[in-house]
């Protein structure tokens, strides 16, 4: 059930740069993005269709996502909070988009003002706008259960919300549904269970991605556990960058660079050259110099004798 | 075959002081170690009887077994590098000794000028000597393969070599062997891989423990690892104090609080109050300002809701 390969979503120019103090310029953003893509990575989220007044990290998202499809081979991802966000995601050009839905209602209408009704009424109506383009335009379309392992405001979350949150989003059109530890409140335990759950109701082929964070150390092990039940598709961002900024002290995703070692090590190909991706690094720190860069690795060196895993199995 | 309770074993002492900059006094270190075993630790390595010239922070391990033998309930652990350590750590009392043997040959000779045959030996002679003693004064002896997922000297070390020191060692009489990620060069397919050999080779019942270390970030997911396969006892170091002074950039223990913190969130028991023993970490701060102390969960907090393992199954 578990994958020779994984696919590792870069999410830093997204989830990492929404919340840092300072603002990384347009052709440092495209820089980044280009020498992530040349280092392998083939899914990177770079930016949120959100307003530039809410977020104005993300007020370039359209002229990069117009640069980032520019990139040979690459999937462009990005996040749209509602139907205006999918517009102009689609004019941009965008591969993938992302509606979030927080599955803790009290966050979500503290976060966008929405209900849960109102989300999956937005999700029916992107999807009917998304049917409408002939299919080689069409973005693949996500819907993200966010704070899935517990909310900063709401605590645990009953797990049949969100087994209903699930089942309502694939009704609305979406083409499948994440899991997103909003909040770094997942266990090993809590993931194994959850996409199980998730999996009995949309279908295994609907689950295939989480979005895990580092805010309690857990990061590696909640994937390890998550890979172990067959999830292929991992969000991180490179440095750790990010978290969620209307939940406080849930800072830190999943570190790439320590996920890819982490992976490459155990023979699991992600098709990233490790040494390439831990140089991207000098690009954030001289565009964000205040912002701190998480990951073991990039500190630690690679082991003496270390391997990729082999580009074919056997 | 996993636990429904597991062993955390507190290295902070031995392995995180053995590698600080500055030596923490013996009240100091009374303190920190009775606040651990009043947060619950229920085994503690509290020092390595070798030379105090070698190892100036050790100096006072007699007094400190000592002291810890006081404590209820504590199974007091120390490393002891040779016979004469052996000696020492029978007259204070210990009731666990730990002998180590690098499966890298080369990594025995810089650090104690030994080869494999040597260290064996020497384990046979200790076994002896213990085995005059009456059984309720016999401490239980293990023999630790460090290096066990690979050098900085060496690279990854044959697995032949491997088994065939754990073979050895329990032929020289130890009660079990223990695999030790010395160089934080192990990952969680690997941790798999030598735990099933070394088991086949001695039985699993003589492999219960594993000393993992954190240098790139895969502590925990190694942990999982581990603790999938039945493993029941993990060493760890408050804060992520220590690591290994001959291998370079190899610092960074699995840190207690975030493994605790996992286990606890998986209903896992360990036993240990998490709060008070994030408590213990202001006691090292006073003692040691200029250590830099890791972990995730101290600075992000326990999840609102969050709630330990029941303390008793069903």
């Amino acid at each position: 059930m578990t994958q020779a390969s994984v696919l590792i979503s870069e999410v830093g120019p997204r989830d990492g740069l929404q919340n840092c103090k300072s603002i990384m310029s347009t052709p440092d953003k495209q820089r980044w993005i280009a020498a992530l893509a040349a280092a392998g990575l083939r899914e990177i989220e770079v930016g949120s269709f959100v307003s530039p007044k809410l977020l104005p990290p993300m007020q370039d998202t359209g002229e990069i996502t117009r640069f980032a499809k520019t990139l040979p081979g690459l999937t462009v991802a990005v996040l749209v909070p509602n139907m205006k966000g999918a517009e102009a995601a689609i004019a941009a050009g965008a591969d993938k988009i992302t509606l979030p839905l927080s599955v803790s209602e009290t966050h979500s209408l503290r976060n966008i003002r929405r209900t849960h009704a109102e989300v999956i009424e937005e999700a029916g109506q992107i999807a009917a706008l998304l049917k409408q383009l002939p299919l080689e335009k069409r973005p693949h379309f996500e819907g993200s259960l966010s704070t899935a392992f517990g909310c900063t405001l709401e605590g645990p979350i009953r797990e049949t919300v969100i087994l209903d949150c699930a089942e309502r989003l694939m009704a609305a059109g979406c083409d499948e549904v994440g899991l997103s530890d909003t909040t770094g409140y997942a266990d090993p335990a809590a993931i194994r269970r959850l996409i199980r759950a998730v999996r009995q109701v949309v279908g295994p082929e609907n689950l295939t991605g989480v979005h895990l964070h580092n805010t309690r150390g857990l990061g590696l092990a909640n994937v390890l556990a998550a890979y172990d039940e067959g999830i292929a598709t991992f969000d991180s961002s490179l440095g750790g960058l990010g978290g969620c900024p209307t939940a406080p002290g849930a800072s830190g995703n999943v570190v790439t660079e320590d996920l890819v070692f982490m992976f490459e090590s155990m023979g699991i190909r992600t098709g990233i050259d490790l040494e390439a991706l831990i140089e991207t690094r000098l690009i954030v720190a001289g565009a964000l110099p205040d912002e701190e860069l998480y990951g073991f690795t990039p500190k630690a060196g690679l082991p003496l004798g270390f391997r990729s895993a082999p580009s074919s199995a056997g």
